[in-house]
């Protein structure tokens, strides 16, 4: 199955999580807006959303071709994706597990999202900055150490696993050593300053790292660099506030 | 199979997704944190996020246990509950549809939850009166009309299938219902104004609306009223102000 992934060149963004579960798994895909010719490149992305003819259309990027199947939300795509590519346990319990865990994480993502863009997203963040300040403010010293104490728990500490889920490698793990470089891009130093309060968390993005398919993405064109345009984006004057 | 609900007992707030949905189906459900009795209460609800025993602890409320099962995050719990209790399709390109929808769903009702709350949930609303303003102001203008008008083009308006997924009534059928319902709760004048254009929402809501099982719930002291505390809130001068 030659999957086909949608998602803005642009930024990493969401299309990010599937990215690595497909590169992980070294399976055979498309990175639709980044190619060229017949139904590839932005446009493909835009007129698959707007197209009257498909029958279950995705209300945003990213999404999966999959055969016949049109798959929307990131979540969505791993939970599809997990079991094919060897990412995600067999049974019912530990597949709602996963994504329960998907689901924490996309949600901490969205507020991730808000610390630049809290009024509105049709707006620039220069439109925004006092509540960005303020948004950044309360997420830092709440929201974050809520979210990655949650995971270091799951995760058991260094004395766990050294996974999320089960006793092997998941498409969770993938995304959490997302979350990890995402933030030490966004917030350096709250990163520096809080990351020993997570070992487990931080052993496992390590792990990850180190992964032969995964390191050979990391360095391959295929990883589009962190820059100013994702979810993850670093500001330095949000951080400095706090 | 009895489920036990753990939702906050002040209000509707996401648990009442699952409570429509066991109620419809008239499952054997216990509403932990609104009885009271050993294992009950709303100190139940904390308690089992807290607990070190429990094997896959949730992030947050609302969640579900069934059987030895604990399962958080309200598309998840429908994700499970849906073939059971006779609300999904049986296919798992349907029920992925019918999920990728409700996902879809829930990053609306995030969004209208930041409409009173866009700076931070741990500050009072009236700590962050004029960030609302501004937020629900772009909010009502942009954000609302998209997911609307993607609903409404899902279920093909009035000429349609009449439900948002295949032929028979779903889980996000019901949460269509109460998405309209606290729409108009919370920006009644909005809601009057653009509901001509969703005409198949409407009809939709009041199809579900007459349904036995929901009518008889809506009429019983199980449903909370709409109040202050939850997703979906009335405060006039957000609305006014556009």
């Amino acid at each position: 199955m030659r999957y086909e992934l949608y998602y803005t060149a642009s930024n990493q963004g969401r299309g990010e999580f599937v990215r690595l579960a497909l590169e992980e798994a070294r399976a055979d895909y498309v990175d639709v807006a980044r190619e060229s010719g017949p139904g590839r490149g932005a446009e493909a992305v835009t007129r698959l959303i707007q197209d009257a003819a498909v029958e279950r259309p995705p209300f945003a990027q990213p999404f999966l071709k999959a055969g016949k199947l049109v798959i929307a939300q990131t979540a969505n795509i791993l939970l599809y994706l997990g079991p094919r590519l060897g990412l995600a346990p067999r049974a019912e319990a530990g597949r709602l597990w996963a994504h329960q865990l998907q689901l924490t994480l996309a949600d901490l993502l969205k507020e991730i999202q808000d610390t630049h863009h809290p009024v509105a997203h049709g707006l620039y963040y220069e439109e925004q900055k006092p509540e960005a300040l303020k948004y950044t403010r309360h997420f830092l010293a709440e929201r974050l150490p809520k979210f990655l104490g949650y995971f270091e728990r799951v995760l058991g500490g260094t004395k766990g696993r050294g996974c999320m889920v089960g006793r092997s490698l998941s498409y969770v793990d993938l995304s959490m050593f997302q979350l990890v470089e995402g933030l030490r891009f966004s917030f350096p130093e709250t990163m520096q300053r809080v990351e020993p309060g997570y070992p487990g968390l931080v052993a496992l993005h390590d792990r990850v790292a180190a992964r032969p398919n995964v390191a050979a993405y990391l360095k391959s064109p295929r990883r589009i660099p962190f820059n100013d345009r994702g979810i993850f984006r670093h500001y330095p004057e949000l951080e400095a506030e706090q």
